[in-house]
């Protein structure tokens, strides 16, 4: 009988304390002191301290002007303050780079979107781009008032904390020691670099600043030429026993399908994936080995959808029943709330979604009195880079002195 | 961006530095009050009198004999009592009803175990031969100097927390207000009454007491007439967003399978489910509505199962392979390490293991390093009623007060 939580040593009170504010500051914000001692359970005299370093952090600012250094004035409500601190995401996909810079409040603050097909492509090359466009970015932030304190970086693969290395099969990469490549080549950062699976940020961005908003538990599928998802319970990520919860890419949706490059057979991979999609739609200008062409191919696909091709009509409707059955596995086993479809998956959920409700609604409709929301994720092609900054903006949060 | 902790308000420290020292006690037993202190970071005195209320309370004991009410020899190490604080676990099953009490070290300290096909009798019937049951127990129970102060009712079905009602289609339950009609008809007790889904509580009694020990996240699977699931994840119970995670029974894995009473087509509970496995197996002594002879229908599979019969080892194979197929997708989402067979599943668990052993290593095995390991329930039909107690002494751990 082993309960999870760790002891409160003497030492730590303060930290939890400075936390205790910052996020009862976040949640009722634009809020005053003396509403603060109520939320927190906290004498007058310790919040007033709490803000006074929270202020000198440069975390938390009053209404109206503060003096340099000063505390504002001590009535006026307080809120997260509107900058310098900012955290940075990164994404690697298939066929783009990007990033996305945001301040405490989740304001996005600075962007950069590249088009690039890293699926064929040597992985030092992808990682020195990636590399000068995150310094780019993050002169810019500088140069507009942000520091980046911290950096999250989305790889389309499975991240091995224990080896500090990332496979990613759909471009290539194996063993590659990404966050240590890249705490090398960025500016030093307090919080420093950190390496996470695209589906379980872009899970994140839609919960904090997109679709999933609202959502306690939910499912978000991240469809590129892959499949991936990133699921959300009560409010948090959900990793699994190592981190690789979350591939519903490879649940079988049809047995005596065709063989997997992950060993099995009938994955809903190979019926709902975007490279499966546009082969069945006889699109014929990308290929798994193709040139990066795969935003363009989903335009032509989108093109023939809303023109009635049949071909194309045919092959959304076989990946929606494919994904339809790999839901049903995810809504039996998790019972979320909500079922978001990200990645470029989000733009087909016009055509797809209403085959994956029709058939959630029949199987086990009668057991659970609802089917679980369909929506399309609403941050397009930023769900995983805002997600990524909104990790360190959450990191802050939870430990404002890794600021200081 | 909410953080989901609650503020430490000052009026609950005094109970949280209770639960701390008594959650340090259940974790190093025997243990001194030196070395709580350093554990728990709190100072020697306020150790000795969170000791001196919670050896009141009779849940801690010093080595060797304690005069009433005292504290114990200061020096001595100290214990979880081993009496007389007790929870009641019992469980409402197709075919038996089972009691068991639990002292706040897990200790069996009093059990019952009665055969009885509730599949086709009135809801009251059962429930007045649970509660004859239940007050028997808790009788028998005080006789030996054991006071149950929670009881928690494990029920083959989904728990509707916001109606207080129990659906169990399997035992045509619906709507049942389990709950309500117990806590009328046990004696008062100040943890009360709580029902809660046989597999969850099955996943906890393997958890904490069986199988499961050593597992962070795991699956168990309870088979019976139909298949369940209770869900581990960083040694808590996950209970999705309406706490019907776990329904692995309707998992798909036949698309163009016989549809099922859920709604759907082709899930997992109509190949791999007991009923399905004696039809296959052509053991005619049962069916869906038959006279409440599972275990004995059961015996007869295992008996030609050792003796080799074609037909028996044929079904368990195909109910392997469908199991498996669910399975995968389990393991692809949830990515546990462990995954038990519970209910009566485990006696088939020498024969199924091995098929679906070969199927999780074929499909996935190139994605992930390992394959979870399989393994038989070690508590038979007592999982459930295990975890049932188990969750009442769980409260106590957490809120000592409760039981003042």
């Amino acid at each position: 009988m082993i309960t999870r939580e760790a002891p409160t040593h003497l030492g730590t009170m303060r930290d939890r304390n400075l936390a205790l504010v910052l996020g009862e500051i976040a949640r009722h914000q634009p809020v005053t002191r003396a509403r603060l001692a109520e939320l927190t359970g906290l004498t007058k005299t310790t919040v007033a301290a709490q803000v006074g370093v929270l202020t000198r952090l440069q975390l938390v600012e009053g209404a109206g002007p503060v003096r340099e250094g000063g505390r504002g004035r001590p009535g006026a409500p307080l809120s997260l303050a509107s900058g310098p601190v900012a955290g940075l995401g990164l994404e690697v996909n298939g066929h783009y780079l990007a990033a996305c810079v945001l301040d405490m409040n989740g304001v996005v603050r600075g962007r950069a979107h590249i088009a690039r097909n890293s699926r064929d492509r040597p992985v030092g090359e992808t990682l020195d781009a990636l590399v000068r466009m995150a310094r780019r970015v993050i002169e810019e932030a500088a140069e507009a008032g942000f520091t980046v304190m911290g950096t999250t970086v989305a790889v389309p693969g499975v991240v091995d904390r224990a080896a500090g290395t990332v496979n990613a099969p759909n471009i290539g990469w194996q063993a590659v020691t990404v966050e240590a490549l890249l705490a090398d080549s960025l500016p030093p950062q307090p919080i420093g670099v950190r390496v996470e699976n695209e589906a379980n940020l872009g899970a994140l961005g839609e919960l904090w600043y997109g679709a999933g908003r609202g959502s306690g538990s939910y499912v978000y599928v991240s469809g590129e030429a892959g499949i991936g998802a990133g699921l959300v319970v009560d409010g948090e990520l959900f990793r699994g026993a190592h981190g690789a919860a979350g591939e519903i890419g490879h649940v079988v949706v049809d047995p005596s399908g065709p063989s997997c490059a992950c060993g099995g057979r009938g994955c809903v991979e190979q019926v709902a994936g975007l490279d499966a999609v546009l082969r069945a739609a006889a699109i014929e200008s990308v290929d798994a080995g193709g040139a990066g062409h795969l935003p363009d191919a989903t335009a032509e696909l989108l093109r023939r959808l809303e023109t009635g091709d049949a071909l194309a009509a045919a092959a959304v409707e076989a990946a929606g029943s494919g994904m339809a059955v790999a839901l049903i596995a995810a809504v039996n086993l998790l019972d979320p709330d909500t079922v978001v479809l990200g990645g470029l998956h989000a733009l087909l959920a016009p055509w797809m979604a209403p085959h994956i409700e029709s058939a959630l609604s029949r199987s086990g409709g009668r057991l659970r009195g609802s089917v679980p929301t369909i929506r399309a994720a609403a941050l397009a092609s930023e769900s995983a880079v805002r997600g990524g900054a909104g990790t360190v903006v959450a990191r802050v949060l939870a430990d404002p002195m890794v600021v200081s």
